[in-house]
C-alpha cells in the first residue's frame, strides 16, 4: 500500500508541474486515491451519527449546514459561502400510532411529510381500501367520514426500482386531496417499498390543495397493509384508530452551502456538482442523501489531492429542502438566472451510495452519443461503470434547470436494487452504506468531473 | 401484481403452444418471473439456516447433497442423479486460539483449510514478519524455530476485488511449505480481506509439499495483523502463542448432484450450468456458494415455469469440494471425457449473489465479439447487465474444461465490491444476501441460458 501511495504522490506533483497524462491514467489515479485515501465514508459517519437526520428547518439541518461549510473551508476552494433560503419547517411530533379495533392490534405507520395532525386523542373510522385513487369514484358518498386506504403493491417485476417507485408515487402526493374531496377523514398509503416483507413504514412528501380540507395522511408498512387488507376482507366494517401529532412551524431561514474552485481558463463557465443536504426526519439520511453530499465533496477533494487545476469553475452545491419543497434548488436557479451565470454542466448525486453504474444524461442525442463513444470505454471494463444513456436530471438540477434549458446534466446512477428497501425509513442509516461502494462512486464522480472539465468544449462543438 | 401475473401465465401457456417471442420479450418474462415468483432466496434460507456451512466430507455436506437432489426431483427434469466423488475430509476441531506473550492479548485467528494441528497445548515462538515470502531468504537460519507472519495489506486501489485477491492468494497456499523449508514452526497469514478495518479472520485453502514438514497455518484478521505488527516493531523478540486442533479424516465418499433437462432437437449437445455445493466450515456459505447453486437451479426453474422447451440438453451440476481439492469437478470432467460427451457450453456461478454485472467469456475473440454485438444490447439498458468481456472460467469449469478446450465458458460476474469483505468468514451468512440482487442474478443466468440454447449453433458458425 505504501508503494502505491508513493506513486500517487509523484503523480500528483507531476500534474502540479503541468505534466499531462492520458485520461485513462488520470482515472486510475483518481480511483486509487478514492479507495485508499477517500474521506466520504468518514465524513458520512459524522453526518449520520453526530448530526443525524435533518429535515429542512430543523436544528439538525442547521447544524449540517454549518458543519458542511467548515468541511469545505478546510479544502483549497477559492470561495465558500451560504446562500439564503426560506423553507417550510414541518415537525413530526410525538410518535404516530395506529391499531385495528376492537382488538387494538397495532399497525406500523409513519406520517407522510407535510401531514396535518389528527385530533389530540386520534380518530376512529371505517376504512375504504382501493389500489388506485381512480377507483374511489365508484364509492361516491360512501367515502365521507371514512379513512381512504390506498393499497397498491410495489411492482416487483421491474428491474429498475426507480421506475417502479415512479409508477405509484403520485398516489402518495395526490392522495390526501383526492380523498378529502370525497369527504374522507384521513388517508392511509401503502409504503413505497421494494421489499414485500417490509414492516417499516416509508415516509415521503404529500401535498394538500387549496380549498380542499387537509386531512391526516400516513404511510403504512407493506406487512401492516397486507394485514389490514386481510382484516377488511373478513369484515369490511372494521374500524381503525390513528393518531398523529405532526405540525407546520411556518417558514424558517436556512441555506444552501456552496463552494467554488475557480477555473484557470474559463472561470465564468461553471460546472455545478452536488446533492441535497436535508433528509427526511427518520433514520439518518445516509443513502438519502448523505452519500450524495459527502460523495460529491470527496470527488472534488480527490482532484485537489491529485494536484489538479480545473479549467472551468467547479461549484459544489449542497441544496437545502429537496425532500419537502425544493426551495434550495429554486433559490439557486433564480439567483443564477438573475446573475446571468453560465452554468455549462451539472452533476447531481441523489440516488444512494451503492455501487456506481453510470450517469443518466440530459442533453442532445448527438452529445449523448459522443459521450458513449468517447467516455464510456474509459469507464466500462476497468471501472465497472457502463451506463451513459439519455435520461432525466436529478430533482434539484431539474428544478433550477428550468432556467437553464441548455445546461448538460448528469444524474448519477448507483445500483438500484437495494435503494427502495431503505428509502425514507429508519433503515437508512450509516451501516447500510458500504465503504468500497461509496468510494467507487466518488471516483466515478471525480472522473466524470475531470472529463467534463477537460473536454466539455469539445462536446460543445457537436 | 396480480395483473402482471396473469400476463405471465398467459405467456407461459403461449410458449407451451409453440409460439415464439422476440428475445427481448422472453427476457422480460424471465425477469418478471424471477423477481415476483423466484425461489432462490427461499431455498438459500433453507440451505444456510437449516443445513449451514458444509465443508466437503462433513455430515452437513452430505445433507446438502440429499436435499439438493430432492429439490431437483421436484422439478420436471428428465433425470436426477448423484455422481460419486471421493473427497478429503478436513475438520477444524476445537476453536483456534492465539495471543501475544506475556500479556495474553488475544489475536483473532482461524486455521487455514488443510492445516495440521499444533501440539495439544499449543506452541509458543518468536515471530518473523514479512510482506512477501521472497523476503524470507534474507533471514536465512534465523527463520528456524520461529513463526513466519506474512503481513501484506490488501491493495485497496484495485476496483475489481477479485484481482486484488489474486495478487496475494498464492502466498496463502505456498506459504506453509516455504516457511517450513527454512525451519519455521508455524505460518500466520494476514487475511485476504478488502476491508482495512476487518477483525474477522478469513480462511481459505493452503497446501503442503511432500518431503517438507507440514506446519500449522493460520489466518489472522487484518486488525489483529496490524496490532501484532505494531507490537513487533516495539519488541522484535515478542513471542506469541497459537493453538489449533484441526485434522484430516482421510478420504470420504460423497457426490456431485446432477439434473438433466433433455434437449428436444440436439439432446446429445449439453449446456452445463451450476456451481459448487460445498463451502468452508465458517459462516453459512451464503455468497460462497449458496447463491451460486440456488441461483442456477432457480434459473432453470424459471425457464420451466415459463413453459420453455430447450433444444439442447441442459445439465445442472452442483460440484462437490471446490474449496479444498476440486475433486467434484475433476470427477465430472473425467466421466464426461470417458463418455465422450459433447459439452458445448458451460455457465458457472461462484462469485457471490450480489447485483449481476455480466459474464466473463472463455472463447475465441470472434465469438466474444459476436456476443457483445448480439446479446449485450438485450441486457444492457433495461436489465443493467453489461459486462461481456473475454475472461477466465470459474474454478470448477476451468478444471473439467482441461478435457474440453473448445467448450464455450461463461463465468457469472456479480458486483465485486462487497464479496471479499465477507468471503470465507463468519460474515458469509444469509442476511448478507439481498433478495432483489439474487433474483436479478437468477434472471441474468436464465436469460443467458435461454440465449445460448437458442443461438449457440449460430455463434458456432463464426
Amino acid at each position: 500500500m505504501k508503494g502505491i501511495f508513493a506513486v500517487l504522490l509523484c503523480g500528483a506533483s507531476c500534474v502540479c508541474q503541468g505534466q499531462t497524462y492520458p485520461d485513462s491514467v488520470m482515472m486510475e489515479r483518481i480511483y486509487a486515491t478514492s479507495f485508499v485515501d477517500g474521506e466520504a465514508y468518514k465524513n458520512l459517519r459524522y453526518l449520520t451519527k453526530e448530526i443525524g437526520h435533518r429535515i429542512a428547518g430543523s436544528p439538525q439541518a442547521g447544524e449540517a449546514v454549518q458543519w458542511s461549510r467548515s468541511l469545505m473551508q478546510e479544502l483549497p476552494f477559492d470561495r465558500v459561502y451560504l446562500q439564503d433560503v426560506k423553507v417550510p419547517y414541518w415537525e413530526r411530533g410525538a410518535k404516530e400510532e395506529a391499531f385495528i379495533l376492537p382488538t387494538r392490534e397495532p399497525l406500523k405507520v409513519l406520517a407522510l411529510g407535510g401531514s396535518v395532525a389528527t385530533p389530540a386523542g386520534g380518530l376512529e373510522a371505517e376504512v375504504i381500501e382501493v389500489e388506485l385513487l381512480s377507483e374511489l369514484r365508484r364509492y361516491g358518498d360512501a367515502v365521507a367520514g371514512k379513512i381512504v386506504f390506498v393499497n397498491k403493491p410495489w411492482d416487483e417485476s421491474i428491474v429498475e426500482t426507480g421506475v417502479a417507485y415512479g409508477l405509484n408515487s403520485s398516489q402518495r402526493s395526490r392522495g390526501p386531496a383526492e380523498a378529502a374531496k370525497l369527504g374522507a377523514v384521513a388517508y392511509l398509503f401503502r409504503s413505497l417499498s421494494s421489499s414485500p416483507d417490509d414492516d417499516f413504514p416509508h415516509t415521503g412528501g404529500t401535498r394538500y390543495v387549496k380549498g380542499i380540507d387537509s386531512i391526516p395522511a400516513l404511510a403504512i408498512s407493506a406487512v401492516a397493509a397486507n394485514r389490514l387488507s386481510e382484516v377488511l376482507k373478513e369484515n369490511p366494517k372494521t374500524r381503525i384508530h390513528i393518531k398523529n401529532a405532526s405540525r407546520w412551524n411556518g417558514m424558517v431561514d436556512t441555506h444552501n452551502v456552496i463552494a467554488e474552485w475557480t477555473g484557470s481558463e474559463k472561470p465564468d463557465e461553471i460546472i455545478t456538482i452536488g446533492g441535497h443536504i436535508d433528509s427526511w426526519d427518520v433514520g439518518e439520511g445516509a443513502h438519502d442523501n448523505g452519500t450524495g453530499t459527502m460523495g460529491t465533496l470527496d470527488a472534488i477533494r480527490t482532484l485537489m489531492k491529485l494536484g489538479y487545476k480545473p479549467k472551468h469553475t467547479i461549484r459544489l452545491v449542497f441544496y437545502m429542502n429537496e425532500e419537502n419543497g425544493v426551495h434550495g434548488a429554486t433559490r439557486y436557479g433564480e439567483a443564477a438566472r438573475d446573475k446571468k451565470e453560465r452554468l455549462v454542466a451539472a452533476i447531481e448525486s441523489d440516488a444512494g451510495g451503492f455501487a456506481p453504474r453510470g450517469f443518466d444524461i440530459k442533453s442532445s442525442a448527438e452529445k449523448v452519443a459522443w459521450i458513449q463513444q468517447h467516455w464510456k470505454p474509459l469507464f466500462e471494463q476497468k471501472f465497472w461503470v457502463s451506463r451513459f444513456f439519455a435520461g432525466s436530471p436529478g430533482v434539484d438540477s431539474g428544478v433550477w434547470g428550468q432556467h437553464f434549458p441548455n445546461t448538460m446534466m448528469f444524474n448519477f446512477r448507483p445500483d438500484p436494487h437495494r435503494y427502495f428497501d431503505i428509502h425514507h425509513t429508519d433503515k437508512d442509516v450509516f451501516e447500510a452504506v458500504d465503504r468500497r461502494e461509496l468510494q467507487s462512486g466518488v471516483a466515478a464522480l471525480a472522473s466524470l468531473l475531470y472529463l467534463l472539465d477537460q473536454q466539455i468544449d469539445e462536446i460543445g462543438q457537436k
